[in-house]
């Protein structure tokens, strides 16, 4: 059947009808589904959304609330249930550890009573012990499973350069990778703008003060708790993250990005998810890259690994933590 | 010079931000200005939004809070500003009246010092009475001055009654008319289905009971309020509207939509903003139309009329409203 | 697997190459084959289209050329083969005939050894005949076979209406109907603008000359011979019927739009195949619609079924013109 | 006035044509006019994209045959006249030159006499002498001139690494250089792939053999040779050019794409344009980059400047070429 696919989002704040509204916006799904406790939230904001899917140059989409059932036929499964961080807030996703996981074990024990095919994105926060959670504790093939990850900060980043250099974002490239969160990194020895060389971008643009590396990646990081603290939650950016994710799959695109999965020995890490870039086709992630870090860099992301274990830790035994 | 616009949304609430986002997706402007009093939300979500540009494909959009002069060179102003009807409240929109003609004020004696080139978008309830307001107490060309009105219940009543026949809203034609609030109607002598003939869907799709059309009707009004009690607020789907105004506008379609303007006789009424089908080209609203109407709808036009008046005499004289 | 779709487009010529680049243009499916007994053709098209795919912006679609065996995975299978009529040509599409039900012969007889699945658009003219064709002789589920029809005419219906009045043509309501070629009709019972009545129109937008009807409808019969003699040939507005079908397919819209199907009874017509108005959903056709016309309307759907019949005998006995 | 601008395209052959349908399909313009001097096939082409205009999610885009007088107020003038290479010609776009130099003055003296604010963008080829020519010979201000140059190439290195890599051509950075023709070079020290390292891929992707770099540039040289004698023209991939031009300057995007200027210095190269990274906005080009180029690929970079000056000299004093 010729079809554009049926999106089911589990979690209807902030951050998935974000989401619902950019899928609608770009014509990602001919059948969207909002699952939340709060069934009155579905319902408004499917109702809200399906006026908008009148106007002309919308396609006819079907918006609804519903019930895990839904993921039957699911092509695609978002996950973004669960609290998060306050403004205000001790500033780290992993105090959000405990309740998220028993939040974790609600969803997915209830998506795999129906499906084991469709591809499962998590956005839910601390990402990378959610993605972790999710892709250990069920039987659900791995490699369907993504945690959205530093796709974010590599936003970030790109954006952040950019105003500083005032040029094109896209021209940014390279990666943040670790911990969706304080421990993640900016991998500078992939960082470049244009082709150009990001340590030719003074000369060429010129600036008089070398760039400050450290203060980028402090932007880049204290960020996501300016955004919090301004509006009182992050929702946009992270819903055209998703919306990147949507299309590199449908189109097939094996397009290489920055994504939280769990590692196999890369850099030495083992059974931790963390963000590397991973290659990315219509049946999920094909391949996980090990870039060549500086020693430095190789640091940080032992560093970052630790800390998101240790994270995990103080819910014990996983075990016991949905007890 | 070639540029895809400026514009400003003055208010940076659930309807301004949902706006914003609609015009990101959809790339309606090169430069987007928040002006909000609350300057720390119009921060976080241009901060927030900022990070989605930096997506493949998205365009290198310029967003961020700002003031009334950057009005100045703005394309188009969109006005979103004033607190709106809450889950629970009176459900009619006049009795914002008092409230929002004082924001009006405030928010447009600050934008004529600025332009009078750009084209206003209304979008803050009560509708025509803000409508009225802004194109009666300033000095600004009047055919600038649009006022979202009705285009919304429109997209309603298509959606509603596509979900009725199971078949795509875009099929639906004819118009919502009036008040945009409790006296608006259907003006069902306009409406019909896929060129086939309202009356004859039942036929045609094997419906065993008639069309219900006061039923449907009273869904559309009923709707917004289903959807404050659930959501909150509304917004995604007036943010729709709010981008087929844009559109229409920037690409000079010349197309007839149901806007709200002060009438100037048609069926006998002066002196109120109402929505009557209105075309539209890159300079603003061009002609005004008055469909041959049933006595019976034209009767429910007055009444609207009245009902509008009488929440302006309200607030008695209008510029006692504003000392 | 969540994927945009697989579309093999038989036949690379002006039409087929239209069609190509307008599904990249929109993102329509993650792969696109060409076939064509020009293997050159569709190696040279594949190629230069699949530089742009290169562009920021542009999915990494896969674009090739093929054979029949593609069809197997095929969402969709547009036929666009076989020669069309030159500059200076007899006016009539109906001489194409013969050599075209032959085309259609060799392209479905390879088809059905791969799918019964894919929704086939027909494409190739003398349309009726060859929708006819495709779906009478050969075992395939007949609701999938639809031909583009006189959704083109409607198109230039909307058009030359809009030109008329200077309006946006997506104001213009109704069908032109029966034959795609010569013997094809205005239901002008059908047609109306903005919801405003057409009879309406010149009084409100103050034209002194009644509606020529009849010379539109003279203009939009004749415009196909004015693009040939002027441009060599017809493809880009045919290749925008195209991408709507496609949409309203994937979107599984249940939209309505004249297309060209085998009729069993309407107006007391069958075994011939004509454009009616019909619904369309992700299946393919599930409903085909009677209007309401007027008497002589019908009067010109009868001649026009009768035109087409006696098109397809100067074929004689089907089989023998294939032997 | 808000506005999507007026786009004037002069020459309506393969190219014209081509841009005319994706300016279309991506609604880069709210009003596009054809010149040629062959006024018929800009009516039929003007004529059969209309058609396409009338359907449901396009824009009523305003699309017509013109005269130079308008571009009395176009926002983008794009040069496409010229007769181009023909299948089995001597693969060299310097021969075209004396015929296009004498085009490039026809076009260029009429727009002239009409305006100096639209933004040109020259795609006729030869394309650097044509851009030299167009920028040199009329008091026309020359950063509002930009040669599309090697982004065509630089698409076709993305692809066609990205088809032996098997990945997102999206993901391949760097540039070609140089002249758009025979002496341009890929500039390898430029060139990435996802940032992980062009010469990391083989190793990452488990390639037994390396990479060969210049069978990939003989590829990317020779594939227009291939698209013409394929095809018989090249169109789809240079009108992908165009759009991303169009959308950078439309968007104010101030980014960093390969393109044709005048160079003023730049590796000892004066009086000849070639293409090098260059930074563009709504005003048109406001940076051009010197990248850090290997001393092998400065040479060939002034091997190229040579060639194409040879190539100028041949029509021997530019102003009795046009005599």
């Amino acid at each position: 059947m010729f079809d554009e696919g049926k999106i089911v989002i589990v979690g209807a704040s902030n951050v998935g009808t974000a989401v619902l509204n950019k899928i609608v916006d770009f014509g990602l799904a001919s059948e969207v589904v909002l699952i939340d406790i709060n069934e009155k939230k579905c319902m408004g904001e499917s109702l809200d959304t399906s006026h908008a899917t009148a106007c002309v140059g919308s396609y006819n989409m079907y918006i609804h609330e519903g019930t895990y059932e839904d993921c039957k036929d699911a092509s695609m499964i978002i996950i973004t249930a669960g609290p998060s961080i306050k403004p205000g807030e001790t500033p780290d996703r992993l105090i959000l550890t405990k309740t998220n996981c028993k939040i974790m074990d609600s969803v997915m024990s209830q998506i795999v009573q129906y499906t084991k095919d469709a591809i499962i994105l998590v956005v839910t926060n601390p990402l990378d012990v959610a993605t972790y959670y999710v892709s250990d504790n069920f039987d659900y093939p791995r490699e369907k499973i993504i945690g959205t990850g530093t796709l974010l900060e590599t936003f970030r980043l790109r954006r952040i350069l950019a105003d500083y250099y005032h040029l094109d974002p896209k021209l940014v490239h390279g990666y943040v990778l670790g911990e969706h969160g304080n421990s993640g990194f900016v991998a500078w020895s992939t960082v470049d703008i244009a082709s150009l060389g990001l340590d030719n971008m003074d000369e060429f643009l010129n600036h008089n003060y070398k760039l400050n590396k450290s203060m980028i990646e402090q932007k880049i990081m204290q960020v996501v708790y300016d955004v919090i603290n301004l509006k009182g939650c992050t929702n946009t950016g992270i819903a055209m993250v998703v919306c990147r994710f949507i299309k590199a799959i449908k189109y097939n695109e094996y397009t290489i990005l920055p994504m939280s999965s769990i590692l196999t020995g890369e850099y030495g890490i083992h059974d931790v998810a963390l963000s590397l870039p991973c290659m990315l086709n219509n049946t999920g992630i094909i391949k996980r890259f090990t870039p060549k870090l500086t020693d430095e860099e190789i640091e940080k992301m032992i560093a970052s690994a630790k800390s998101v274990k240790s994270a995990m830790e103080a819910i014990e035994k996983k075990i016991e933590a949905v007890a």
